[in-house]
C-alpha cells in the first residue's frame, strides 16, 4: 500500500463506521504496542525520528522481521494521523474482529459480561482490565450501541481486551446462546431479592449490566435466569458500572470451583484461600 | 457580603490553595447540590432565569429559609463563575474539612483508606463513590499530593465524600495512629504472599493504595502490618486503583462480622448471607 493510501486508511480508522465494517482498529503509543499480542498487528505506521524508545525500535523491527507492512512516516505526517496529544511515532492497525453472538462458544468456565450501553467508553475500558484480570471469558454486546474498539476503551482495558472474546447479538439471541451453552444469565439490578454472596453463583455465568441510569432494560430482563445486587451500606445505592462489573467478577473468581487437574497450590492461587 | 465579593470568592474556589485555606469547596449543578447533606452548605450562588428545575429551585428556598446567604446573578455572572459546559444555574459553596490525622478518632468499624498519589481526580471520586457503599469510615491523605475537594473527585465520588472523614498525615503519623486507634495498615501490593480472601481481614483495617505505576513506596510499606493482593488471573498483573480499592472494600465489608445490636435481618443485609 502507498503511504498515502495507508495513511488514509489509518485516518479512518478513527471513524467507528470504518472500524465496524474493516474489523481493524488503531492503536497508538508505545506502551499500547508492546502490550498487543503481536499477531493482531496487520500493520505498522511508524516516524523513526520521533521513536526513541529502544524497546519500541525492537517492537517494530520485530514486526518487520513477521512480514507485517511498516509505513515510515515524517513526523508532520505521523502527527496528521495522531489523535494523541503527544504523538508517539508508533501507531499499529490491528485486527478487532466482533464475532456474532450465536456462532460463539464458550471455552473456558470463566464468566462473561454483557452489556447494552456504556455512557464513558473509558469506564468500559476499566472494566474489561477488570474482567481479564479475574479471568473473564468474554464480553457480550447487546444491539449496536457499544463500540468496544474505540480508542478510549482499549487504551483503559490496558490490553484487557485482547484477552477476551468479544461477540455481539440481541437480547433473544443472549437468551438462546446462555441455554444453549449451558450459562446463566443473572442480571445485576439494585433491586434484586437475591444479595451477592449469599447463594453460590451458578458454575457458568454471564453478568448482564445495566444501564448507568437507566439499569437493565425490561426486555433485557426476559433473558436472565435471576437478579442479583451487591450489597451495600444503608442510604447508599449506587456503584460506579465498572465498580458494580469488577465486584461481581471477583465474587465469580473467589467462589469458582478449581479447574479439573489444577495442582492444590494452583487451586489455592485461583480462589485466593 | 456583596455579590461582587461572593463572585470573586466563588471564583477563586477553583483554585486548589483557596479550598485549602478557606476548608471550602464549590459544587456545581442540580444534582449535586441535591445530594449534599443541607448541614454542609455555607453559601448559594444561582441564577434565577437559569433554574428551571423544580427540587432545584424548592432545594434553594429550603436553604433560604435555613438562613443560608444566598447570591442572585443574572446568566452571564452565573456562567463567569461556574466551570461546567452547560452552566446549570446552581452552585453551592461547602464545608470542605480535612482533618489533622493525629487528632482524628474511629468512630465506627468500617475500614479506611489511605492513598498518597492518585493520577486521575476522577478515579479517586469513583473509589470514593465504593467507599461510602461498602461502609468505609474515611480516606486518609498522605503527603499534600492529594485534593479530595478537586470537583472532579466530588462528581465522580456521586455523594459518597460527603459520608466519609478526610483526614491527611504523613507516614509516621499513620503508624502511630494505627496503633492508638487499634486499626491495623495493609498495603494493596502485587508482589505480597497473603492473597485477599485466603485468611481473615484484621477486624479494623486501613488500606494503603499505592500509586498506579510505581506502587506502594517503601517508607510507606514500612507502616504496614502487613500486605495482601488481590488473586488475578495468570499473565495479567494489574486492576485501575479504583477497582482494586473497591474490591478490597467489598471483601471487607462480606467478611466483617455483624454490629452488636444488629438484627438478624440486618445483619443478613450486610453481610450478604
Amino acid at each position: 500500500m502507498r503511504t498515502d493510501a495507508r495513511l488514509d486508511l489509518v485516518r479512518r480508522l478513527h471513524q467507528r463506521d470504518v472500524r465496524d465494517s474493516r474489523r481493524e482498529a488503531l492503536i497508538e503509543g508505545v506502551r499500547f504496542v508492546l502490550s498487543v499480542d503481536p499477531r493482531r498487528v496487520r500493520a505498522v505506521v511508524w516516524s523513526p525520528k520521533l521513536v526513541t524508545s529502544g524497546p519500541a525500535r525492537r517492537w517494530v523491527r520485530a514486526r518487520e522481521r513477521d512480514g507485517v507492512p511498516l509505513t515510515r512516516l515524517t513526523p508532520e505526517e505521523f502527527r496528521s494521523v495522531s489523535s494523541a496529544r503527544r504523538a508517539s511515532g508508533v501507531a499499529a492497525v490491528i485486527r478487532a474482529p466482533i464475532a456474532e453472538l450465536h456462532a460463539t462458544h464458550a471455552r473456558t468456565h470463566g464468566p462473561w459480561l454483557a452489556v447494552r450501553t456504556v455512557r464513558a467508553p473509558g469506564n468500559l475500558g476499566t472494566l474489561l482490565r477488570s474482567a481479564a484480570a479475574f479471568g473473564a471469558e468474554g464480553l457480550i454486546l447487546l444491539g449496536g450501541s457499544v463500540d468496544p474498539w474505540d480508542r478510549d476503551v482499549i487504551r483503559a482495558s490496558m490490553g484487557g481486551i485482547f484477552r477476551l472474546t468479544v461477540a455481539r447479538g440481541d437480547a433473544p439471541d443472549l437468551a438462546r446462546w446462555g441455554q444453549r451453552q449451558g450459562i446463566s444469565i443473572l442480571a445485576a439490578t439494585p433491586d434484586a431479592d437475591d444479595l451477592l454472596g449469599r447463594r453460590p453463583l451458578p458454575r457458568r455465568v454471564v453478568f448482564l449490566l445495566g444501564d448507568e441510569r437507566r439499569g437493565v432494560s425490561a426486555e433485557d430482563l426476559r433473558t436472565c435466569r435471576g437478579r442479583v445486587r451487591i450489597p451495600m451500606a444503608p442510604g447508599t445505592d449506587s456503584l460506579n458500572l465498572a465498580q458494580a462489573g469488577t465486584v461481581l467478577l471477583y465474587e465469580a473468581q473467589r467462589t469458582r470451583p478449581p479447574p479439573r487437574g489444577a495442582t492444590r497450590g494452583e487451586r489455592r492461587e485461583r480462589r485466593g484461600r
